[in-house]
């Protein structure tokens, strides 16, 4: 069984957009995952402010890693979202994932993203049905 | 008060994601908004298809499209995407919206996404809170 | 493989909640199922309007029985409701379910809840996972 | 300005639905409660085990209590449960509320409910809509 540092090398060298975001592993181990990342211009929607994909793909790929970061390949089944306050360009976002639940089939996670002032900017929360392919 | 159209052309000429994104507005009218984009190699994830914060990051465009084109701004509450079929690179993806309610304060709407096959690959609800500020 | 009638017989004749809201099931097909019931004052909550979890219940036996239907057990992994419109005392309710999505594995139903006059009180999102037990 | 408890006692009194589920309230504070019931027969669904609308209207009245509570009356826009274990008859219930973030205009909460065993059986997030309506 690969670690989970193994694991999220290997999903991140091959993740294009995490890449694009600017995604760095802060931590990892099995179901937690820290990321962060910087607000880019060109992650701005027509109010400029952070677009709300950018949030919600931080918290996605923080989902992914700590969820497949146990060996077994995990499959999103249902995430949701809140933008609780608003993400100007140069922000630092820091997203911390937390284990709700975790039972053979299914695992839930509460991700949360915080900006450089320690504010909560996004609650995400997402379940994934875990498959039995080991990484 | 602006038309839909005046609404949309001023929110995506400031939208630097949704450019990135290369999305095309198909249609626009109050509470309905028809979007389409590409799927390109930047786009994917580590299981080389598209990550799922690029269906969210369309759907979630849509959503402010379709709401924000009565006149008054409004924002995201809380959204909720559930990612249904693998998209793969070079796919054409359109986003539809349905209005499933809109009251004073706030607005529902259901935002499917299908690839080019019509199949259905996302299924999005957003929850939208209607401010007093015009457009 | 037993027919919905069947399943849905066998399913609300051991639902001693269903039957205490006084269900009564309209339709069921594979993948369909419409009911309704009535507001009873025990129904009510501190703002003399039916407490949420009423709709929440029609709407959540609505989505058991359109998801059991196909003859395989289902479970439920993550729900969600809107509540659009304030629902009284003796106002007649109906639940109608749209299959969204059915995979091998999972089924995703939205079920739309109105009043006596048509008007939408409330809208579910119900994700099931299938099992392989046979009813 | 009324305080938590005089807020809830109004509340709860006039609340039917909670009467009959039996709910008692543990502890109240200005965006935090605790409530407790236990499952009886008539709560039991098809698969004899608790319906998911036990769960569901017990996080719903946490929810409204704990948001209540400031001395605004507060609207529920949208609320997310999953059901994580299986609740049998007689088993005793708990449901804690954590508020993930209030604003001015919304508030988010989380409830996490617990058997007599302290496992987590249900995980439900709500958002409310804060009126200017003082209790």
């Amino acid at each position: 069984m690969k670690s989970p540092s193994e694991i999220v090398n290997i999903m991140i060298n091959a993740d294009s957009f995490s890449k694009w975001l600017g995604i760095n592993v802060v931590k990892i181990d099995r179901g937690v995952c820290i990321l962060n990342c910087e607000v880019k211009n060109e992650m701005l929607n027509g109010f400029h402010i952070a677009h709300g994909g950018i949030t919600y793909s931080l918290a996605d790929s923080c989902l992914a890693f700590a969820s497949n970061s146990y060996g077994y390949q995990c499959v999103s089944i249902e995430t949701s979202i809140s933008h609780i306050k608003k993400v100007l360009e140069g922000e630092q976002l820091t997203a911390t994932s937390r284990e709700i639940s975790r039972t053979r089939k299914t695992g839930i996670y509460e991700i949360t993203i915080h900006n450089q002032n320690h504010e909560l900017v996004a609650n995400f929360k997402g379940t994934v049905f875990i498959t039995e392919n080991l990484w």
